[in-house]
């Protein structure tokens, strides 16, 4: 996305210990809106089109460089604690070129838009810029490094909060922390010293190095301040989970989809939503779902990496994950649809009816209390109530095949691997140890026997408990004599 | 609910586009806590005994009158999009009366109580009104029409924002559109002329030809104006979904209904709920559903349509539709009642449990993993887990009847049309294709053989994928030698 | 936690009708965040060490004495509603002692913490005070009685709103109505008197009272003047679970619980969390649950009185009352645990299943559509999807028991009471009516038949109805010629 011929690298800060997440798992690991909040920062590196990201890690290194394998960054450890300036070292060292623009971003600021980056950087190049700070404005910036400029607006230092006169503490511009920088700042970064109380290494130095050599500071400043919000602990998580989610759901209202509680929905930003779609309250949306127009979620049904199709209705109380259903289709409540499922056009799914690895081509319905695993399915066959294609011989797992038009009775039990022929039908209560040919019937039960007069013995023999406990049959037992 | 003798005569506006709806539905027929914007307009002018209700419609007239049909409007169609004057003359010659007061109201304003409309006719009746507006007041009214009011109170004008000196553009009180004239109104919408700048005939123009003919206009304040609140867009639906939910909610609380957690409640306006109701989080209630005194309400349950009785108890995640629950039962969790279902008394439904078309006596139980579909089950029966009424043979669907004190065992399969008699026992795993008579058993399942040894000799045969998968049947197998 | 040898006596008010509530239930049981308001103020008193606990009732008296009988409280009646000071008396009447702190709290005040109430106490003792009022600050406490202070500081008097000057309106400082008084309160209180216009006996006399004996009176100030709210209706009682619910998750969040949408998530205060818990949206943890570090809790679930071990997952829509999850165990989505569930490691219970008083061991799976009732199962057994331990033979419940490395097949039924030897293997389909020995395989059920060409005369004979309802096996059917 950056538009001029200039390589861009980005140094993403990601090695501090978040001590008040009261954790195991390093800060900036932790999720919001699904996804670890250094994969926000390295999210938008990508989509800037950065050369290079490079990755400071400390605390919890391991763990983090694990999270972030096969995204493309590499990794620079900071083993000890000495300063941004320091961690932003390590990094440009890491980086080992020289001839780019430098991006410094955070791994705990998720809420940062790709937009206003590129919009960061485009100015910085605009003004042929040598150090520019992504700065924010506040009524009350208190807590914040505050911006001091010239008179001229260019950017004159950076006065932290427990150094700032009175005066600079009424200042409402504050630095986020995020700079862009030309090509010197690999080699700037070394010339950062620890001269200080705390004896670390600022990486605020940077910009009194860069005027040391004539060359001007500015600052960007962002439209919205909530942007550059970090997480120093769990309620902090869940504040910029609130916000993030405003956000991406703000986004799928304007573009015609309708969210009938928006602040209980929860759609990850990797999540495609067609016009009209209707999302009832408390549907999660996750991963890579795809839903097509005119779909219905209903409430509380959680979606996970699923394609739905055109016109789909999933009722309420229903969870899909790695499901791709057809247009037309209907699912739910209280349905599960595991991965491999692929429901063609207008398949009907109802209540407590679980399917896994299982293809049912159109019109296929399966209304009631079954497990559909590892089965192919023809075209408007009827699955009865109960069904469950028996898939594992607690070994392996077997594949079946059952036909089109096939009508299969209730409270069957197909016992993988099995074939069943088109328009066949199989009898309530089978259990189908073999294969049924092409417009057979299958009858695999017991023949029925009624004794009759039994209640009578059975319930009289166990007299005193019936009193009691069945007062309507000992009535019964009284009036039979 | 008028109390004098002139007819009340309604025309409602609904021929918008609502583009930045982004939808393939009119604006107007999007819902508002379950009604169409649209219907709540139309529920108003029935509430006020209106005489003959005209909607104009333009912008997808066919789907918005389809949508109304039987709810005994006529329809005017406007075919072009010539302004607000020229959509009321459009209703008012259908119309075709001049005998009667004309309220003006829109399809895009649901929350505008039948009270505040009633309480503008009385005003507008008790002063002998040719020409009332319905006004609200806020602290800035930017981008409303002003009501410029002379010396004595009067209406003068209203002045639209674009207008407004800077003295206009500070008056509070705003012209909400709504407006109720006297029977010279119809005749009057002809002189309504388009000669401004956007060629459009304005309805506000009125307001001057009134007083051209010597008749006072006047303005009746709304005590809150959120109730002229429109929607635009799809953030503005969610919004007045919000505040139509919190008055309906703050209602029941009013008279003795506990909300759990009224922000995540959603009841609709069709709903009566009897006194000491619970209603968990997450709960909603649609449609014609009538509840009891005492009844308490789990958890993410949905409720539609239905009827519970004093004291029932719905456990969390249950959805119920067209159901009639009898006073103290209890249904769920995870329970499915479908239409047609009515349990009487004293009904246990349990977990992963679905009726549909069943009717249960007193005291049924059917307490978990069951289908019961087209049955009727006399009193205090027992219905064993997993039993299924294999209703349908693939054509139609056949009715069952079992009788009073039956013990249904369970895994049972009964195929439809079964008789069962009373006090009758079927045995566990039994597929029931024969009518059972009363106090009789019925056997209908295979005869048990065990086979000895017969696992070690299978797992002795798959020895090597036991050892990787089934390590515990691997060191079982090795002690045996 | 009381820091004297003196004696600590609490007298709780709770005989107000709460007419507002417009409920059957005395207003004192409504509860909040799932303990009625009164038990609050008995949890608090205990907290604070104190010796005897006596609550005064009148409305509802032997409803409300039900729901404390066993909290070790003694109760007052007070027969006539006289006024608070009358309340008062007849709580000291019922204390009989004259030799203690007396501690005055309410029955609706649920906020309150036991923090605060120590340090009143504290602030109290150390001052050796006489009478000490709770009192909180507002900007604007209309509606409060005001406490006006003497140029020392201490309380002259509470001035109530009626009786205010405009001066004294302006005062912010406010009386809660707690306070803690010196041993000669019971002696005091007897003086009360009701010359005034309600002809009612008010405790805040007591203040004067103790003023004519030359004692001081003084205000303790309230951090928090949320604490000492209470609730006159529905929407208060609403508004205080909202509160309480906050507290209660920022606590956690604090200790290093992640919960995703903190403000749809309701843990009562009796639940503990370990470290790194994971709570996803709508979740509700009630009564003595107790979760073990690393655990997630996915959305939607209901978990009551139960115990989770380390790792566990409990999925979304998972229902568990009275259930020990073992470490490492995956359970649902909506899986039932009820009471009597104890999972060893590393089991597996997966959707549309239920479990009530069974024992699983270690890496037992469960995973679909199955009832557990009543039964022991060793450990890596695998249980067939749709199987059924058939507890119930219509009076007793019988206790089966299953062996270590059993295999059973899917739709079986186990008709207890059943003993199932290791390793043994249970065809699918199979009705256990017999024991089944270890290593033995268990066959119940009926043989196979195939029946050629029955669906082309079955569905020939109907084929008029096919046509219209089956078209795909008209074609079929015409096919076949």
């Amino acid at each position: 996305m950056t538009d001029n011929n200039r390589p861009l690298d980005v140094v993403i800060l990601a090695a501090g210990q978040g001590t008040r997440m009261k954790s195991a798992l390093p800060k900036v690991l932790h999720p919001v809106a699904g996804r670890p909040m250094v994969a926000w920062a390295v999210k938008s590196a990508r989509e800037l089109g950065a050369r290079n990201v490079v990755v400071v890690t400390g605390h919890g290194a391991e763990k983090v460089e694990a999270a972030l394998e096969g995204s493309g960054v590499t990794f620079a450890r900071q083993d000890q604690q000495l300063g941004t300036g320091h961690a932003f070292l390590c990094g440009v060292d890491a980086l080992g070129t020289q001839d780019a623009d430098v991006l410094v971003l955070y791994g705990d600021t998720p809420l940062l838009r790709t937009a206003t980056l590129q919009a960061l950087i485009d100015d910085h190049r605009a003004r042929g810029g040598a150090f520019t700070i992504l700065s924010g404005e506040l009524a009350d910036a208190t807590g914040y490094g505050r911006i001091v400029r010239s008179a001229d607006g260019t950017v004159e230092r950076i006065v932290e909060q427990k150094d700032a006169t009175e005066a600079e503490r009424a200042i409402g511009e504050f630095n986020s922390g995020v700079y862009v920088m030309d090509a010197r700042a690999p080699e700037l970064a070394r010339q950062i010293g620890n001269d200080n109380k705390a004896g670390e290494y600022y990486l605020t130095d940077l910009l009194g190095l860069y005027r040391a050599l004539g060359a001007q500071a500015s600052a960007f400043k962002l439209t919205d301040a909530d942007e550059v919000l970090g997480a120093n602990d769990r309620q902090g998580l869940a504040d910029l989970g609130v916000i993030l989610r405003r956000r991406i759901n703000r986004a799928h209202m304007a573009a015609g989809v309708t969210l009938q509680d928006p602040d209980t929905i929860y759609i990850e930003d990797t999540v495609t939503l067609g016009r009209d779609v209707t999302v009832e309250p408390g549907v999660m949306l996750r991963g890579q779902t795809r839903v097509a127009d005119g779909v219905t979620i209903g409430a509380y049904s959680i979606v996970t990496d699923s394609v739905l199709g055109e016109g789909t209705v999933i009722k309420p109380h229903s969870v899909l994950e790695g499901a791709e259903v057809g247009a037309g289709s209907d699912v739910g409540p209280f349905a599960r649809l595991r991965p491999g499922t692929r429901l063609a056009q207008g398949v009907h799914i109802g209540n407590f009816v679980e399917t896994k690895n299982a293809q049912l081509d159109a019109g296929v319905k399966a209304g009631h209390l079954a497990y559909l695993g590892d089965v192919t399915i023809g075209a408007e066959t009827n699955i009865g109530a109960g069904t469950i294609v028996a898939n594992f011989d607690g070994v392996n797992k077997h594949q079946s095949r059952v036909g089109a038009g096939v009508f299969i009775g209730s409270n069957s039990t197909l016992i993988a691997p099995r074939v069943v022929g088109d328009a066949a039908f199989i009898a309530a209560g089978s259990t189908v140890h073999d294969d049924v040919p092409e417009g057979a019937m299958a009858v695999a039960r017991g023949k029925q026997r009624n004794l009759e007069g039994w209640s009578r013995r059975y319930w009289g023999g166990l007299h005193e408990k019936v009193q009691v406990k069945l007062p309507w049959l000992a009535g019964w037992l009284d009036r039979q004599g």
